[in-house]
């Protein structure tokens, strides 16, 4: 094999209570990939379509080119790789653009030198891009990207990944028209954190898991709640109480910010359960005068995969 | 039925990374009560053995007492309860001593009166007991005993409890001969916590919750980690890194200040695992000039139960 095209999923980060340790991944939107061997060494990126320009073509600039650079020196060939990177998913959105297509580049590069690496070595190498794009080397994106499903980071130090298995659910995204960045988002933050807080979120991070597992929705619900993060970067997102409440109330399990924002995500028993949550969060936002665009798909539980390279972008 | 005696297991309390959400019942040591129904209204605590004359015998002022009462009045009963106290373990261990009398109580009295109630609603009368005990209405004792098992408290507002499956785990608890009081260990309780150590309490919550589920040994040794309090409050218990560094060292998966001690737990796989890591722990306190006991037992799954009343002790 000498081609491939990958699609690989975007990401939802923190997941309320579970600040810098839950992500889940979802499938749409995403990323989609054309990955080529090359005689020369190196990685090329040759073309970008869906980003209005603004990612860089540098390789050792762009998520994808860097991840594949590390793959590449890990696995000590003297051939390269050339990527075309075709973005289906919004920039600075809260869904892990950066890490998506990092993930959808590395695993289709590591198809191409047959499978050689596994995923839990890729990991490493999308968490090496990361830097460039978050400044840390942050794995609550692209873990669940690369590994599909709802992802726990138990530790960073050293690196302990669970992926925890949920019932069957569906995420609605609103993602609105407007820009949050995420060092700004994580400037804001306060530094301490009162223990009546820390108790708090202990024991919703705790059911979380625990409702996963009995597969006990109510319990889900119920801990869908995060009373540190949310509050404080909230406030970057006009009308974000009205629009989860709109999620709510239309009988979403719960809703919060995707990552740092702005987007927000809800999820839902049923496909539609989030349609019908969708459609009332645009409408929240539609009266703060925001424009949004609503991505719907069930949990993404496998990752990457390859797709049939039929198209131009 | 006019007379019964039941035995109601202790409990440790925070579990390492879960302070004030997790618990868990041991069948070593714990509480006997004998509770008869009498036909004058009231409660009447009759005898106490086993306390060196330490506990009040006024039920008000009483835990076992206090439950019984609040349970009385709740059935609207004209008849009342007498109480007799066997404690069978040490007072002011970290081990939940208060809890375990006014759970063996209020179970007994209610399987007197025809289980009329459910061990929910049980679990309401023990928490008001723990008032005259901890100033406030902890369930993290009184939950686990009750209940039987790991439990985690995930919210008091409106009270949520939900019951984690473990594997089945053998615990070491070894009480020191030295006193911590409660309130004391409260008091030094920094009211703020670092963001960075909120991140990784709550992975490990999470981890640990998961590793039960997996049953999964490693992750739960992994996760058995408490960065925020257990460093504050070991002060008070002269060597705690060496006993602490005795049970890792031989074999227990996690050890940790039992409530708020001056107990030591460790979980261990197998019984005799728990008791080599009894003897190493009670030797490291031999090196500080510090008496102990030791304490094996399962993890106690079932709560209280009825034994049979052939003792006067």
């Amino acid at each position: 094999m000498e081609k491939i095209r990958v699609f690989a999923p975007s990401s939802v980060a923190n997941v309320s209570c579970g600040y810098d340790i839950f992500g889940f991944a979802i499938d749409e939107p995403g990323d989609e990939v054309v990955v080529k061997i090359k005689n020369k060494p190196g990685v090329v990126i040759t073309k970008i379509t869906g980003d209005n320009g603004k990612l860089p073509k540098e390789a050792d600039k762009n998520t994808a080119g860097v991840a594949v650079q590390s793959f590449l020196k890990n696995i000590k060939t003297n051939k390269g790789v050339e990527i075309e990177l075709y973005k289906k998913m919004p920039l600075c959105s809260g869904l892990g653009s950066s890490a998506t297509s990092a993930v959808a580049a590395v695993f289709g590069a590591n198809m191409l030198f047959g499978n050689i690496l596994s995923k839990e070595e890729l990991l490493l190498f999308t968490m090496e891009s990361e830097k460039i794009a978050c400044g840390s080397a942050h794995a609550d994106n692209v873990a669940p990207s690369l590994f599909g499903g709802f992802v726990l980071i138990r530790s960073y130090n050293p690196l302990d990944i669970v992926k925890i298995p949920t019932p069957d659910l569906y995420c609605t995204i609103i993602h609105p028209d407007i820009i949050v960045k995420t060092k700004d988002a994580r400037k804001i933050l306060k530094p301490e954190v009162c223990l009546k807080d820390v108790v708090a979120q202990c024991g919703n991070v705790a059911a979380l898991i625990a409702g996963f597992y009995k597969l006990d929705y109510e319990l889900i619900s119920r801990s869908l709640n995060d009373c540190i993060i949310e509050p404080q970067r909230s406030k970057f997102i006009p009308g974000f109480m009205e629009v989860k409440k709109a999620a709510l109330n239309n009988g979403a399990l719960g809703s919060s910010i995707s990552g740092s924002g702005p987007s927000i995500f809800a999820l839902c028993k049923t496909l539609a359960i989030a349609k019908i949550v969708g459609n009332a969060m645009q409408k929240a936002f539609e009266l703060q005068n925001i424009d949004s665009d609503i991505y719907i798909s069930k949990i993404n539980n496998v990752g990457p995969r390859e797709v049939i390279d039929n198209e131009e972008n």
